[in-house]
């Protein structure tokens, strides 16, 4: 493209490290797309007649249809695929090809194309997140009231319930919509126009190709229009944050699914078994779910190191923004439609779940409570005598309910017969009224409100 | 704390790991806020007597101060900020201050504190990079038409102003705000009252808790509530991309600042010495600007690898969160308060500017676009004929305004005298007024918009 | 310091962010003994007299004596540690404090100084992984024959020993002090008599300065000198792939401290209770350990972000490595320890440990390699085999081993009464005999060759 | 291949995110070298028939050429190369096939195979280091005696020589090599035969499958043989501090580069043009270089971020090493190797090296250092002298050698006729005799030393 000025054509490696068609080609929908925009533009604008745009446009649409049925030849020596589809456009066309790039650059065209790919990458996510939510809402809305522990450091901690458990993944979820669609909003700004850097002489309509994209403006700077990665960077780190909350799902089914826990059973098309242990049931895909944040988020840690200290405006380093930025979208697409399907399928064992919950002096703090409430005893106080108990009942090898009055009044003789009504799993989990608590009537509360929502 | 039922104390070792009061007193006042407007809502809701409550409202005033004022003496037995002043208020106020931990826990406790300490995190971010902008902004209407190159690849590509590009950080860093207040909304939901996981059986009124602190709502669900550390990993990620940003334009002004550049002057103020080359004036602040993204990054990272695979709820490895959020927001103000001095107190040295913006043939653009305009050429011919151009005008050590008109036509014989209209610095600036381009008048408008904007 | 050619001083942010002694102070005992051994040499070159030489010396020893006593007043203006004991040299002795910096600059102490500290780290690091190994060691040897599942997927998979499960972290943490002894041997090179960068006209001896601060040789190039810190890097990159060991064994001691597990019971020295639910024991050192990696490779992520793209030689940003470093190593060596005081307390669970090893068809692997060792079947037959055997099994309830011959014979004819002899999960162990097998008589094989080399 | 226990099928989209084979199979000749060793290893021990294990080896020859000439249909249902392989090997020969897999399990197999293709590119990198080292040491060589400034900050500090600073940048690329070469002693041992995760019960030599596919000895325990990845973390590490290396280098290249330092001209071999900038030249490649940091790194976290937390032995989540190991080790040789051909093929411009390091007072130092030397002062008042005289110069508008005697007088009264000997470039480098130092003799020195081990 450029060989006439210089005396010697590029090493074979330089070739290799320079040229980015092996992996932009995936985005020749967008650049068609943006192409098309552009010279609907040109002609509307007077820089182009209407006949030559005509026949761009046509021709791309060919371009297009050549890519989508594989019998397109990409070529390494053209570098891109906007060299790629302007000189196939060339070959079929003629001319009126080569009057397509007035007016702009590979530097707009790239960033528009990137642009509109991590934008329709938002609008799968969240389609995908939708349906996660849907699936963690029906499994609490089934199980509003089935007890299980809530563990802090992995011991039981207080009795909750299996609805709240999975509602508080409806809340992380959301919360990860949100970030997605301000992100969304926030990158839906179109760089076409910006030329190379520094705008351009001829009259083009930015406003016009914008819209015409699906963009609510055009970018305000061209400099900064074809500079900045940070839109890629923070849709990166929305889906770093979500994929950490994958993690987190994803470790509680590989603990919940061992043999000693039995929490959930995962169904058949989520599990895989074992070439030498016949017998295994394996977690398989919550463990790699487990592990995309390890992926996600090194495509996040690659493009910030690859921007850091980037002069303006555009600087070859940039090229490297999109394999991470495709890697990432993959994996956590894939991430979020795996685990939708895995927590559809799943089946929670009721049993398993009541019996842990009740062991493990889980309502100690129900003891302790109800000692601030019934006895007016400061919380402080309270606990103090709650922990004595706890040791007596250890003692005996007993659970709290199992204690008679007359242990108890040892410990504290104000404890009256009322003690025993809150010390099952039921009444402590029916207890936590307070807004946001795991009582069923709350949970299904929250859930009716996210059902509003999500449909 | 917990003592009583465990045989042995804890090791040493173990004291050390554990104890978190060597850092978290930082959330003191945040912690005493909290407590404050708890104990209301308790004195409120009937669980606790007006006259405690207003105890240990004024008890927790003392500690306060004794803690602003040096003369509270920390201790790490008692672990974190949230014990230490329970303690002391004990000794101040005695037993109506062992009623002030009912219905909550301190698993609630340090998320509330540690969202309002990022929330006011984010205002003093807010501050200081509105102070930046505004610097640039100023730099922006000085030189609205002070020439200078535009780079790719560092090589001289076309020339801009110096309006323009001081436009584009502007940009930039009006994106890190945006990001900023949208992380900052979406963090304003209230974890007080979600106590330990599960919520609490006290008739709490956790909707005035929330709004005595000045949080929009409070969280929805009690396990998310204490579990969650994802608006932290936000604030980071903004922090982040916005200290990528920084680097940018520190690199810039450190290559500026070079005796071969020599495009800005720092003041005074914001350079340093050596003490071996007494002739230096080093761009030191800019260097480190340009090193934070390293730290405030390298927080992102530990923070999102501490919270990979945490199963619900609180699990202690989120002990790690603060001391990285601490250090990255103390990095990043101190960053975005040093950029906005520098900024705010360079020279921008025109004349180098200028003479660096003519060389290169940086015009070759405005060439290539005058054959397309004037003379019909497709743009791929006049790109052909305007390499050809700059050939001959490199051959002859010229530049390419020194070329004549019979030189100009022995490589395409239609072009006229009013080529070399376009082929001065001034003309090629003054003619990129597409929307965003780097004309003077469009770049005066930009600045326009955002002065209103900032004031 | 090099105000004389300055109009204006710094700005209070510039004072702030340019400061170092608010962290490098720690660096005061390496400052310290490199300025005695500079001051040695210069006096052994001729470059100083003797009694100079032993005045600084001796002045400098009144230092450090001031600063481990707490004495001394460090000086923000001063800007550095080198800067301050140098000047407090001068008020001690007077004039022959000003002659010691001459063949040498800030830029080769800060690096003599940094990789001092970072060389004494390795020490320490390596006790401190010695004594962790040894704790394993004991570990294993104690339980070289007691039984207990081995996990693929966290789902039991074949019957292993606790010996061997312990001696894989003793491989695990014997290669993580094999790296660490390679980066001590590489970085112990000595950058002091660098200068500034270019080396110096005096005619100093760095073969002596190098030797007297126990380097293996002086740094061969001295721009490298100064420019580099892949010491530090690779320190880093040895600790967190350390923490990463250390938060494989910490997530297996969380999950086996779980009512679950049961597999061990943390000693109370290591263990912490709750302030609101008494019954409460948290693995909290686990967890904390566990978190520790995210810290520690967050430096590793901040110093490689940090070093990226810096030109030759010194630059600014380079002072961001201290503190990231002495981060990581505080956080790497307590974290070695208290997994060493946590392992060398611990109680394995004998029983729930063979218990556990016992249930879920942990043998199905041997019975498929005794289908081919005497039944001569291909392993792949002996797969679909057992996997029949296993299904029967589970459709009855009942283990294994609890087949008659005469349903096994149902599945295939050819088996004999001689199966039931690989059934018990204490055949399956003793039969794994081969090299680095669960055998106990491997293991211990394995134990005594660690016993040899760790004493 | 485990289907017969299970009801259902894999979901697509667990199918999806399950297979590995997508890119496992670039492991075909790792995998078919190990099953060709085990093989005739199960026969020498008699496990297999001798005729059965010739039959095994030679099919697998047939496979492997299979895939060598892309005959090969790889599977998805299959899973892995693994299983593809032997698959495609039962067709071929029948039963003896089924008899391969006695002994050993995918665990090992997989671990087995990953480790042979990382020692093979270590050994590739090894061989691209070397070369690029040695192209250093020819710039080295051929400009040990051409001026050049020496920076700090950006900022000309002192004279240094261009084969001085080209040399820095082999002992940097020396210790990544010998980096290098640890990782690989390292690695060097063999997990064959660790079965599954237990060992195996069959009598396998390991000594003789680690001997025959060139490791060292077999890992001396089989959990951890499966279970760890650390080797691939310590490659990737290594790779990640040399392409930090890379990046400096690289970051040099483009500024040198840039028409204000004109310190290089890269070839046309190793340049691009633009599309619409005819003119320009651009440093493509070291850009790309430069930003491979960020690529190779991410991976670095990537895996570190999947190895945490991970409970022994294999969990899925290990299958996410490859694709970050194969994309890190293609990018750091291509990066070795492209800058080895950058540096090879690129000229420094002599003049334009000389020019810039005789401006900027650049022999301030020198100054400084004659009047310690010759005038006796101490260091820090030399300093204060040499400040004043370059502020004086500063004044005048002309460098420190263009101060009259008389000048230099008014500003310390002993300085005489002699100082002008040390105010040139030339004079200054070869001044800097020190070890190490700049003095083109020393760089001579050096370099003959690294002559002799790179040849």
């Amino acid at each position: 493209m450029w060989g006439g000025r210089f005396a010697e054509g590029p090493d074979a490696i330089m070739e290799a490290i320079n040229a980015s068609i092996g992996f932009d080609r995936r985005l020749a929908p967008q650049d068609i797309a943006g192409s098309r925009a552009h010279a609907a533009m040109l002609a509307a604008t007077g820089i182009l007649s209407y006949s030559d745009a005509e026949m761009i446009r046509e021709g791309l649409l060919t371009v297009l249809s050549e890519i989508e049925t594989g019998s397109f030849a990409f070529s390494t020596a053209l570098e891109d695929i906007h060299m790629n589809v302007e000189a196939r456009l060339t070959e079929i066309i003629g001319d009126p090809a080569k009057r397509l790039h007035t007016g702009r650059s590979r530097n707009d065209q790239v960033a528009t194309d990137f642009r509109l790919w991590v934008r329709e990458q938002c609008d799968m996510a969240e389609d995908a997140l939708l349906a996660l939510m849907r699936a963690c809402l029906d499994q609490a809305e089934a199980g509003a009231d089935w007890v299980m522990p809530g563990f802090t450091h992995l011991q039981t901690a207080q009795p909750v319930t299996w609805g709240h458990h999975m509602m508080a993944y409806v809340e992380m979820f959301g919360r990860d919509l949100s970030r997605l669609r301000d992100a969304r909003t926030r990158m839906n700004e179109c760089p076409l126009g910006a030329a190379a850097l520094a705008g351009t002489s001829f009259p083009i309509d930015r406003q016009m190709t914008a819209e015409a994209l699906g963009f609510a403006a055009p970018c305000a700077n061209s400099l900064d229009a074809v500079s900045d990665r940070d839109f890629a960077l923070e849709y990166l780190a929305v889906a770093s944050i979500s994929a950490m909350h994958l993690s987190r799902l994803a470790e509680e089914l590989v603990i919940w699914s061992s043999a000693q826990f039995r929490f959930v059973r995962l169904s058949d098309r989520w599990s895989t078994g074992s070439s030498i242990m016949p017998q295994k049931r394996n977690p398989d895909a919550a463990e790699l779910l487990r592990a995309k944040l390890g992926r996600i988020f090194g495509a996040n840690v690659a493009l910030m190191t690859v921007m850091k200290g980037l002069p303006l405006a555009y600087s070859k380093d940039m090229q490297e923004d999109k394999e991470q930025v495709f890697d990432a979208a993959d994996n956590w697409l894939l991430a979020l439609r795996a685990m939708g399907g895995m927590v559809a399928d799943m089946t929670a064992n009721r049993d398993a779940l009541r019996a842990a919950a009740a062991s493990g002096f889980s309502t100690a703090t129900d003891l302790a409570d109800w000692l601030v409430r019934a006895l007016g005893l400061p919380f402080r106080e309270a606990h103090h005598v709650t922990g004595a108990l706890v040791a007596m009942a250890e003692a005996k090898a007993c659970d709290l309910a199992d204690l008679t009055l007359a242990d108890m009044q040892d410990v504290h003789d104000a404890i009256t017969e009322d003690v025993f009504g809150v010390l099952t799993v039921d009444a402590s989990v029916a207890s936590r009224v307070s807004y946001g608590g795991t009582a069923p009537k709350e949970v299904r509360r929250q859930a009716a409100r996210w059902r509003e929502v999500l449909g």
